[in-house]
């Protein structure tokens, strides 16, 4: 079976929605000289994940802001709540950083209590990493933020249809592509 | 009219796969441990955005390696094509390219004689952005790679109803949210 684009968007009420310029280029500006044709770019699909994931990057940011919390940090403390007792490496690799960006982002979160560092019993040589009592309550804040503000919002916007669609074929993308 | 989530994804034939660990994990040898746990990172939009944004810019890099081309460079390619004469605000703007990078994009650009950077005529102050032939050259052989190799393999994963189902969500997020 498949479905066709509208039926997957009605739940949204989008395709009765003109197109409209993002915020920023009305801003600064760029609509006194005309729009840009987007062309062929507005086809590409990594484009367009892109441009999606800026956008919900920046809500996240003003949803958490009281926080001062990034998307990447947010994942780490949600991963070592989730998982204690796994190492650096465990955790960088699964959540595809760097090595140099993933020890700077602990760092980070170290000096404001929010996880530590531990020699391993098992392996004097690696770290295990652990939220500590000030991780867990800044962890719980924020899913609370992220779950009323920030997905609310995202669920409004698509509807709960689309949005479980949306996160299949993302899922899809990033296991089997 | 609602849609379910086996509905849409069934041209993909997704359902029926069984999920498994992405390549990087285990190349890394995480899944000696045991898989770690991602708990509510997998319904985070923002988080499985980003995820598939990579595994696409990844293969982007690989499919048009050939050209040393990055995402970012062949959408600066594709506007500059379809709105010559534009300048280097505009342009920026459009992609949401902060201006410190986009200079330094435009740099590299012109260093390899794909693009110029004119004066306007209009305003000596601003810079009208144009293809040279070698970037008309370069492009048109960048949109065949990217097309025959990159997008017919999303196209294949998740089969076109979804693959445009899914630009749909982008655009109403990268416009509306």
């Amino acid at each position: 079976m498949t479905v066709s684009k509208s039926a997957i968007l009605k739940t949204a009420g989008g395709p009765e929605r003109a197109p409209r310029p993002g915020r920023k280029e009305r801003a600064e500006g760029v609509a006194e000289a005309g729009e840009l044709q987007l062309g062929e770019l507005s086809e590409l699909l990594g484009y367009s994940l892109k441009r999606a994931q800026l956008k919900v990057f920046e809500d996240f940011l003003r949803c958490v802001s009281t926080l001062q919390l990034t998307p990447a940090q947010f994942s780490v403390l949600l991963l070592l709540d989730k998982n204690p007792g796994r190492n650096q490496t465990e955790i960088a690799n699964t959540l595809g950083i760097l090595r140099p960006n993933f020890v700077t982002m602990l760092d980070g979160l170290e000096s404001r209590d929010l996880c530590a560092r531990m020699r391993s019993t098992n392996d004097r040589r690696s770290h295990i990493l652990v939220l500590t009592d000030k991780g867990r309550a800044v962890l719980a804040r924020a899913k609370k933020l992220v779950a009323t503000k920030h997905e609310a919002r995202l669920n409004e916007l698509l509807g709960p249809v689309n949005r479980a669609a949306l996160l299949e074929m993302l899922a899809t993308i990033a296991r089997e592509f």
